[in-house]
């Protein structure tokens, strides 16, 4: 099959799933790095696979051909992918498991995708996006995940919610602010844990810190400023091998 | 003083700034971040004060009143800033300390700066720039300290020259690649440390990784894959707080 026209039907829509509403219509999203294209065939979530002309298919999956223009119009980049999958979006359940990431109001997409990668190369359970953060489907979220987004399950859900289901399962919630009075490297070994990090400037709510049952932060000098990422990064590692 | 035209001879020498050459050419470079244009002052490194046309002038400073069309030409921004600063590149000595950042080739600005921001925040006394790291003058890198460059020195010299004044130093190099066979956690307390990461793809050089000391990972589950800012950032909060 080939499609050479960017007013193909197919191609009005595909091209709409750069906006979250119609992702979230149509149960489907853009994936453009051919790696990534990869994870989504051994997933069993890539709808449509298209090539570009002239091009080689990599992938053992059925793929339409489609023109330059074509492409151009789906990718929105400068440079021209050799190919671009549609995804559909998977609607995970949450795991029962030891430890989890939650993330509220992490209105960064890179942010958001790097807190992805970091939990899923640490062996976390999920990733939960509560309140305002970054859409997950987002080209750059995507992009910063490296893949892990078909490695972990990522939910999103409300805030109080994913609080209470967690804490239904034994698990205790960390809460990371710079007011806390507690350091990361006092926390005692704790068998189910999630951990807990808010909004680039303003940190987490004050409501989902009441619904916490511990506040932490990280011990620094002077500047105190760490990017939300990295903080988790810290975090994320320190629960993992460093607990005492 | 005003300047309402963007043919002014000033404002043609301040917008070639956004280009490393002329950077390094005239010494000087922008800051669009108001709360980063009060560091600079506080560190003698402003050079010009520009403020948009019926704007307040918030800083104890003098400054040139410009018009709207020479601030956005000047900042490149959508959004136009209330203030700009032209500010005096430093060039720091590599002060005698105990912890290091290097950086060998790290490409994308938002993780320099990250980087510089994580390793102000626990303290380190330089961040070593070798290589082909992207600029630290970068409109992007600047952003990313989020002040940060304001407060510990950052160098830019060549891999082997750093490792060798380093060393006279009695400092202990220690390479982070993915094929190392040690881990992080098991690190023996040392007193004087330089951290070096490489690449956000290839990794350190095979030469650079030769001239350090040791060769750590982190230690992971899995997916094995992580943004180097927060690798490093890993690995500075271990080295402060948890070597044993």
């Amino acid at each position: 099959m080939e499609i050479r026209s960017v007013d193909n039907q197919n191609v009005i829509k595909w091209e709409k799933l750069r906006m979250k509403k119609y992702r979230d219509e149509y149960g489907l999203f853009i994936v453009q790095q051919k790696h990534m294209i990869g994870e989504a065939i051994s997933r069993g979530l890539l709808e449509t696979l298209l090539i570009l002309e002239g091009k080689e298919n990599p992938f053992d999956h059925d793929a339409i051909t489609v023109s330059e223009k074509v492409m151009k119009k789906l990718s929105g980049n400068v440079s021209l992918n050799d190919c671009l999958g549609i995804c559909k979006i998977a609607e995970p359940e949450l795991p029962i498991g030891t430890s989890y990431i939650i993330l509220e109001n992490v209105q960064d997409p890179g942010n958001v995708g790097t807190i992805i990668r970091t939990a899923c190369s640490f062996g976390y359970d999920a990733v939960i996006l509560t309140g305002n953060c970054a859409s997950l489907y987002n080209e750059k979220t995507i992009q910063s995940t490296q893949g892990a987004l078909f490695h972990i399950p990522v939910l999103t859900m409300d805030f109080r919610e994913a609080a209470e289901r967690l804490k239904t399962m034994g698990v205790r919630l960390f809460a990371t602010t710079l007011s806390s009075v507690s350091y990361l490297t006092d926390v005692r070994k704790c068998d189910r844990y999630a951990l807990v990090f808010g909004n680039e400037g303003q940190g987490m709510s004050n409501e989902a810190v009441s619904l916490c049952d511990e506040n932490i932060k990280i011990e620094m000098s002077g500047f105190e400023s760490l990017n939300v990422a990295v903080a988790c990064g810290i975090c994320a590692h320190y629960f993992k091998n460093s607990l005492k």
